[in-house]
């Protein structure tokens, strides 16, 4: 069981009626229905909701694994937020960054890369391939997932080489994409998971939500040790004597 | 909760008195109380348990993880036993290999490599430090974990690149080694923990004993896909008529 | 410029009227003929070719990178050739495997899984597209090769994630496959590389070809040290006197 | 052959006595002077020159590699250059990080992470084993390299794992520390190494400065493609007809 805070642009759905169909509560609602459905406590957080757009330090304080999903208005996110949340992240926190988030502030600092790609919207079909079953983020899902209309990411993805790689997915229209990407950073974990364009109802597929369960599990903060960093303890004194036990 | 098989040669503590002072019940009998403190079903094996060497079939349709200590026998350990070891662990077993058995059949046979090292029997200090804290196998371990006698290895360890490096020891001599080492093998995970010598109380640890717990809880399988190979599905007509939905 | 042994099972060529037609003088000629385009000194050794399958250890001896591909008749690779092949690849010796040689011994045992994957021969599109730019063996090659007509490999490819992926091919079909995976096995340096199918003029493509000279420049033994294994010298006594310069 | 800029801070030198008789033209000096005996073209950098600290669009133009040596005003850097320098290695631009740049905003950039560690200034003892024979990074290195007198760097050291560990660090004091870590990042490579505190004559060591020169030959830019990212063309029509060659 994880505290999450699923936090949404939401500014497609009050903008676009194609998008408003598909999502008429907004993207933080459906993705936070499925994370309620794994048993975990999950609150939702947008870019409008004031100057630190719901990610103050107290909700923070309370987020151990943060969603992410954004699309047109990367900017508008504060350097101050994103600084919190990169630290958070390096202190523990999970995040899993969905989609169109792969440009947001945040998935690229911690990335360092201009995390591009190719893209097509022509309602193309996707099949997300397991190319790691005994990962956790696999657990429940079959050998592939099959999207029926979807917006194309295509390699070259410019982000790292994932600590794991967990999907790739197969497009119609000939391209490939890393789509299911685990990295460690500091002392979090984060997972970036393709699939999620704002008009195609993907966050209501169950492989899909069972996914972004995985996710949140395998992303939440472990009990390993805070490292401490700095100037270290003087170099105390090494008994080299001959008198050791040989064997 | 995992049903593990903690494997161990069991020779040295037959032979040697001052392996029975450490270990009067075998090492396997220590390992496998570590293991039962962390609420797991643990039953043992030992090489002259059969021709099997207690890995029947049936053992190993019971068995979740396996945990293997071996030392100065390896060559005793049958090959059809190591197919069938090797079998399990890319259909999802677990498998913790615990020092010396960097030299197992078992171990040499997923890994592909020599497996060689540098050794020292000197009772030198070890200081295993903790490199990846966000993992799972260091919940509950510090910034390092010292033990005060052990046996050295040093690198270059000839084993393939670890998928994620956990732990890394330094020696009071001037080694260093690659002491905890996550690898994925088919639909498997292998963990390769180093400390262990047979005349040191190491398993008796609190530190090394935690250590084995969130190893097993790691390697446990998962539920992801048991892949299917060999001859595909016919390629299917695919639909490429221009009335497709552009957004 | 590197002493290359392409090694080729060399049945299908001469039992085939398909096959023959394609490649009148054997896989292994047109594969050899790139590689001396980059200027390397290449030879040619084949199943055949005396119980030693052309892999002499004089041969060996004169042997920086090794290209391997077989298909039909694995099994026949002798038991002690395959020992010996990989005890040079961990002593330095580069190994490059060619398509249907997933399955050959000699990368099974250095990749220590299945090696198995889906497969479908329908003449089918196949486009390879380079994931990590900045690998040599991507030098000169596009944003993806495409190949008109192949045999398709399926994910999931039973290997252990490789240390490098520079390719992942995309089949019309609907599949996805690593076909350019990089790996370290002891001092020796192997990669795969997916495209080569017997009744298809794979080899004599020219970004096949070039990826085939990029794979030798890159696999060839390296000038790093060799390490030494086995008992490790006594711990020197080691100065802790207080007189030491702090800054 | 490449074109390299040594880029350094250049405070310490001018400001210490004791640095001032280690590198009385400055490190950058000694550093460029050990890739010049190995061929390459070298041009040097610091902070104090101009606004652009001597990293103008026009001299990254004529650089295929830059190396990094800053300890004490990392802040000093302009943001302006960090995102000039962080987009030249995305576009292919090797950067070599030495020892304190650790915390080099260009280093930080690329990371993501904290790139914090634990350090300890007492002359002590340094063996940096090598731990990937094979890599290009360690040719004509030894088993490991000595250093006499060093300021310690202990892990745990807050980066992401790296593409390949070429080098791991003993300290006399008790710690361990990746000392030769490989990333990629976007088209460019790089390289971290750990040696090189101002008080000490580091880049003057022999097998030091071997490994800087292997460093700019494995960084320098390669021939592989420049992704286009964006929009994609439009899916062609695929010919799914029935009359395809089966075998």
């Amino acid at each position: 069981m994880a505290r999450v805070t699923v936090w949404n642009e939401y500014r497609h759905e009050r903008e676009s009626d194609v998008v408003a169909d598909v999502y008429p509560d907004g993207i933080h609602a459906v993705v936070a229905d499925a994370l309620r459905e794994g048993g975990h406590e999950v609150r939702t957080a947008t870019l409008d909701e004031g100057p630190d757009h719901g990610l103050t330090e107290a909700a923070l304080d309370d987020t151990d694994v943060l969603v992410w999903w954004g699309h047109a208005a990367h900017d508008e996110v504060r350097d101050a937020v994103v600084d919190r949340v990169q630290e958070r992240v390096l202190d523990g926190t999970g995040l899993i960054a969905l989609h169109s988030a792969h440009y947001s502030k945040v998935f690229k600092r911690l990335m360092g890369t201009s995390c591009s790609l190719k893209w097509r919207e022509a309602a193309e079909r996707e099949r997300l391939w397991t190319i790691e079953p005994s990962h956790p983020i696999a657990d429940g899902i079959g050998e592939y997932v099959e999207l029926a209309e979807t917006e194309m990411y295509g390699e070259r993805f410019d982000v790292p080489a994932p600590d794991t790689l967990v999907f790739t997915s197969w497009f119609e229209g000939g391209e490939v994409f890393r789509s299911g990407c685990c990295y460690r950073r500091g002392s979090g974990k984060v997972f970036y998971f393709r699939p999620g364009h704002e008009t195609y109802p993907i966050y209501y597929d169950e492989d899909v939500r069972q996914v972004l369960r995985n996710a949140v599990e395998w992303a939440a903060p472990g009990d390993g040790p805070a490292p401490e960093f700095g100037n270290a303890d003087p170099i105390e004194a090494i008994d080299t004597s001959d008198d050791r036990t040989v064997h």
